[in-house]
């Protein structure tokens, strides 16, 4: 039976004919690899996850971990699952050679690393927020500080978590009031409370790494005064070993609509449960320089983000192809045309309306898993650019796109996983089936990370005028070299998309000028979520066209097999079905944008 | 501290202004009634709704009806809120006198129930339903059934379902299989079973009358061999007493993502557990005419159609109304203009983005409350009519706007719930609030009843074409009476909405002519969901510029005060953002539609 997880196909036409992912191995970095090493990667992933992930999803949402005032209880399969995975080496993947990992580019990780989140995304967060805590140290912790907790980290023997959120502060990190006070032996001690801490409490490794924000005494206000530290939940000993317990104590557990696997915790720090080395608060260990914490955060925000993204995708993919397999196999009902009522019923999906519900979900999700890997590729071209400037536009383009990759999955999977539930009719709104789930699971990406709004702001407050515009003009040359492939493909309707695209891009153009000739950064920043959807659907509908020129290319080889040949074209109805119903959406938005409409500006409190 | 169910100001406005419901007293049926005992219904539902229905909601939800093999259990508050429903004669609010009803207009009652849908729909489910099937009885039923079925709930000593689906027939009622045997008292033996029956098994009452459809052996095939039957738990004696047990089994309850209150069952009849009378089968007795069962469940059917749009509208209401609340108190961020991280943070209600997801919640809960509002009134008219004419209208505005108030706010209205977890961040994530259930709840709402796909081919395929298109022109003849008050408006805005309106009711008109010009039923109706939607807003357009209308009026009276100032200018506001964020979305599938796209029938399956 296929894999409801991913298309092991899709994979291997958006890695290997679309990103040409094996032209990286001729960079030093990735000399070692190969096709035939990627593949492993791939199946190893796909197998760990297939048979340890997957098969207790549903246990873990139905028994989530549960806090006894001491400790946490977590049901047996998450840690069977993981050693698995820390045995395979999968923590240090794509870490280097000499930190035990294979090396592997980012983007053959990322595509590995779906399977996981598509089998099981509570389980999974455990070792995907190690690994971007581990980023995090890797590129600003101390040589010590890389020694003492990220090596831990590589194996699996410590996991990491990111503490930024406080009850009081979620989106607003200039507000986070936890506080960091100097000790003369160059410790720090911690004094707060933080909130949402993704696999904050839990027994699955032997110490937690907690990457938190905090102020010193005397810092600047806002988030020019925010410094980054390390507090583990246990101290460390000079040989590596865990030693005393830190003052970091789980307050209670979050309970969720979804993501139930995953423990979700309010964490005390320094409220004086345990004195470290004798004396009151969490002992910390600061990472880089006083007051630039924020920066260093988001070195690893943008990977969540990216990672969010990612993952909201690949629940909208396994919940389409749950809902694939179930309209597969399904009878009811008859064609239009012949409503004889002793005829035998149709699978459903031959039913015009479930092939639209279907091809919305393709669109979506094959869209949304190009978007996501193309970034990982920008990733490495970053690692291994050959010229300043080769790495310095993956840069802007990773900058600018990161915003669509982390908010366009978590509107637009999450949509098709409501067309999944959609497509099971009653049975799909049931516990018995697996698509209510991913619907539950991914209603937390739009929030997570940044919410929507946030990315929103981020995209038309910052990067899109960054560096005078530079992201901005840089993607749309890509997007148009892409166009001028298109106009000249050997099929009546690519350069029909491509005239769409070409024109909706120059309006964008517009629009853009337009927001930020406002003078008044009110007017420009009102509907920040509209030009952030808009722009989405903008790339995305890039994203497609490219994929459609590469099933073009492969449609139109000497004699495809028959498989071969309804994937491709399975790729161009998805491309048609994003052009012709969700790229027309986008118009109307420029319209209102255009117009610096004040709608929402206008309207009083008191109204509401 | 202001309801979070409902605003009361909202529904006086709705009923009063606008839809100018003591009007109806005029009409004999009516004549006892007045504003004053119109408000005196409401301020019931209101308290009994806040008192003993909204407490208990997220318990219900936490601790759902559990099977076990022999009887279903059901936390203790359920009982104690449907006794005070019955108490306060609210099964008969919409009944004769001599029912013991109140004789209240439907418009009225719908308001009323409103309350405890957005308080508990859960608990809800089990009147609703019994009103619903009383409501078939009393219109098909023979005198004896009445007597015997309905007044005993009436009262709320017996409660009723509705029995259609079967697991291998959900929306292809033509291919139900239960089998209604004939015996010679005039009596029938039913075999087979039924599926997602809410409220098909508890102790809620002393007896629960299933509204059975099955198949007479012999009958023609498809939707035209299908007869109705009562089906009781429990015989009944000529004395009303409740007799002995009838072969209907409980096989087992479904559990859901929501609606967790309500047992939802899967039913056996006849399979031999009992044997009333010492035969086997569940006895069961014809309503109407044999074959004829599923019009007179279409009589049923409607009624709960607009019953479940009802329901989505009110989740939504209810979402709303938290999420505003939460928007007043949490305090985040600052605005724009001013980024001094040393100055006090804002509550979020003042942000733009906040603002436009309050304000498009409005625009969803609002709209779809006036037009589920407007087909209550619209059954008032059918009752009490002067002439002909206007009842023959009456009947068919309902027909045509039923798809529409059932999935319009299936659709919108849990857009608003994903949009009220939004405002609330992480925090709306969470079962320690309520929106995540209130989402959750709704989204069964585009699936039962008829799911979103089959109002589309309801509305497209029979609705607008029956009758000469009749239903269709004189929809459009009254949105083109709205449209000829707002031009004149006195209000810079209105009409230019209207202008907006009128250019797409004649787009809609055009769009309608062409796809059942098509020639090819397959081509008419491949896109029906996209003609259904964009339908739905043009109507939703048309209920809020009679909305805006009144609220000018108000607005213009000689000196509101300030309150009554806010809630006029909040219509104003609402209206305007559906029109300027909403109705533009209208016109690309009208696009979409003219050029009869046949990408959903041009894909084929191994494609996909």
């Amino acid at each position: 039976m296929a894999s409801t997880i991913l298309s092991r196909r899709d994979l291997e036409f958006l890695l290997y004919e679309w990103l040409d992912v094996t032209s990286l191995c001729s960079a030093p970095r990735y000399a070692d690899h190969s096709r035939e090493t990627f593949d492993a990667a791939l199946d190893t992933c796909e197998k760990i996850a297939t048979e340890l992930f997957a098969p207790h999803n549903k246990k873990a949402d139905a028994n989530e971990p549960h806090f006894d005032g001491e400790r946490v209880h977590i049901i047996a399969e998450v840690a069977v699952a993981l050693k698995a995975f820390n045995d395979a080496g999968l923590m240090a993947a794509g870490q280097d050679y000499d930190l035990g990992g294979m090396q592997l580019p980012a983007v053959v990780e990322k595509a590995g690393f779906a399977y996981f989140k598509g089998a099981n995304v509570g389980t999974s967060s455990y070792p995907f927020l190690t690994i971007g805590n581990a980023n995090l140290l890797l590129a600003h912790g101390s040589k010590e500080q890389i020694e003492r907790f990220v090596r831990p980290m590589m194996t699996g023997r410590f996991f990491g978590t990111m503490c930024l959120s406080e009850p009081q502060a979620g989106s607003s990190l200039a507000d986070i009031t936890t506080r960091a006070e100097k000790r003369e032996e160059g410790e720090f001690r911690l004094f707060g409370s933080k909130m949402w801490i993704s696999a904050g409490e839990h027994e699955l490794s032997q110490n937690i790494v907690h990457l938190v924000l905090a102020r010193i005494p005397g810092a600047p206000a806002g988030v020019k005064g925010i410094s980054l530290f390390i507090v583990p939940k246990f101290l460390v000993n000079a040989d590596g070993s865990v030693g005393e317990r830190n003052d970091v104590v789980l307050a209670g557990l979050n309970h969720k609509m979804g993501y139930r696997g995953t423990t979700n915790t309010l964490l005390n720090f320094g409220e004086g449960k345990y004195q470290p080395k004798g004396a009151p608060g969490a002992i910390g260990y600061l990472v880089g320089a006083e007051n630039k914490g924020l920066a260093a955060m988001f070195h690893m925000m943008n990977e969540a983000r990216i990672g969010v993204g990612l993952g909201a995708t690949v629940l909208g993919y396994t919940g389409y192809l749950h809902a694939l397999e179930y309209a597969r196999n399904r009878p009811q009902g008859r064609l239009p045309e012949s409503k004889d009522p002793a005829a035998a019923q149709v699978p459903i999906i031959a039913h015009s309306d479930v092939k639209r519900m279907l091809l919305a979900q393709k669109a979506y999700v094959e869209g949304a898993l190009g978007l996501c890997l193309y970034c990982a590729r920008l990733v490495d071209v970053e690692r291994v650019a050959q010229t300043e400037k080769e790495r310095s536009e993956a840069t802007l383009l990773l900058d600018i796109l990161t915003p669509i990759a982390k908010s366009w999955p978590s509107q637009w999977c999450l949509e098709a996983n409501s067309l999944a539930i959609q497509v099971h009719g009653g049975y799909g709104y049931t516990r018995d089936y697996n698509v209510e789930q991913f619907y539950r699971d991914n209603r937390l990406n739009p929030i997570h990370e940044g919410t929507h709004g946030i990315q929103a702001l981020d995209l038309l407050g910052r990067k899109v005028v960054i560096d005078s515009g530079r992201a901005f003009d840089l993607l749309v040359a890509r997007i148009e070299e892409t166009l001028m492939s298109a106009r000249s493909a050997e099929d009546a309707r690519v350069p029909h998309f491509a005239h769409a695209l070409f024109a909706l891009v120059n309006r964008l153009k517009a629009t853009t000028r337009i927001l930020h000739g406002a003078g008044d950064v009110r007017k420009t920043l009102a509907n920040a979520s509209t030009y952030l959807e808009a722009f989405g659907h903008v790339v995305v509908a890039w994203i497609w066209l490219q994929q459609a020129l590469i099933a073009l290319r492969g449609l139109n080889a000497p004699s495809p097999d028959l498989q071969s040949s309804d994937f491709y074209s399975g790729k161009l109805a998805a491309c048609r079905y994003f052009y012709r119903f969700e790229l027309p959406k986008v118009a109307p938005m420029l319209d209102l944008l255009d117009e610096l409409d004040t709608t929402t500006l206008d309207v009083k409190e008191a109204w509401l």
